[in-house]
């Protein structure tokens, strides 16, 4: 966390159950949450959320994705130490998708760079846009 | 488009074949695709792509999503000539969601707003964070 991130002030549970209320989540529970760093604007990741994720995340400011692989509550940072804070969540116009402004310690991507989106698609096949900042077994504590 | 975006350059076919060999998509043959404007680093939209749809984003330059409501491919901005400029395409870690680096002409958003983005989830409730700026019936040549 930054100094300079804005504060978040969380809506209470009737305003919370009120949004997530006219929130469109998928046949499987799920609505895509893209991250963004709220002061660069850089594009962080892609993940997912449940109702109950999206509700923990607006409560305590701090984000929680739902992991498909895991098959449950993903709260980001809680091994790598990598949270993301929130600064700002906004539903897009047929309300199936959110986007979060967040405050990113450290690194977003599990390879230990910044953004997961390091693949570009150039006319000599895919190039990596930037190199790994941390290295991932330092990241998830098995250096 | 600006007079300031990046030249695009598309991958021959032999390379976006392999490129697109290593995208994962879901089920449904579909994977998530994000729209930023390059320069100003405003999210812009999210939307789905087939195989189909981004090989000829790919090759055109001009981007080209997959709509899941029609079934069919959707050249964003066939109707409203609110056009997407590719600057660059990047996939995530693991390759299941890509990022678009767009040059966005006029709005992205069908309401007329430029970002799709603009329900936030504040303490009082939803709160619009932009107007539009045309009119849809403008957008859409009812007007």
């Amino acid at each position: 966390m930054t100094d300079t991130a804005p504060a978040y002030t969380a809506p209470d549970a009737t305003t919370r159950a009120a949004m997530l209320d006219t929130a469109r989540f998928d046949a499987a529970g799920l609505i895509a949450a893209i991250a963004q760093q709220h002061d660069t604007g850089e594009v962080l990741m892609l993940a997912w959320m449940n109702r109950e994720a999206l509700d923990e995340t607006l409560r305590t400011g701090r984000v929680c994705y739902y992991s498909r692989s895991r098959g449950g509550l993903w709260r980001k940072g809680e091994t790598s130490g990598q949270v993301q804070r929130l600064v700002d969540a906004r539903l897009d116009c047929d309300r199936d998708a959110v986007l979060l402004l967040v405050d990113q310690t450290g690194v977003a991507c599990h390879t230990g760079r910044r953004s997961c989106f390091f693949n570009a698609m150039r006319p000599t096949g895919l190039v990596e846009t930037s190199a790994p900042l941390i290295a991932a077994d330092t990241l998830y504590g098995r250096g």
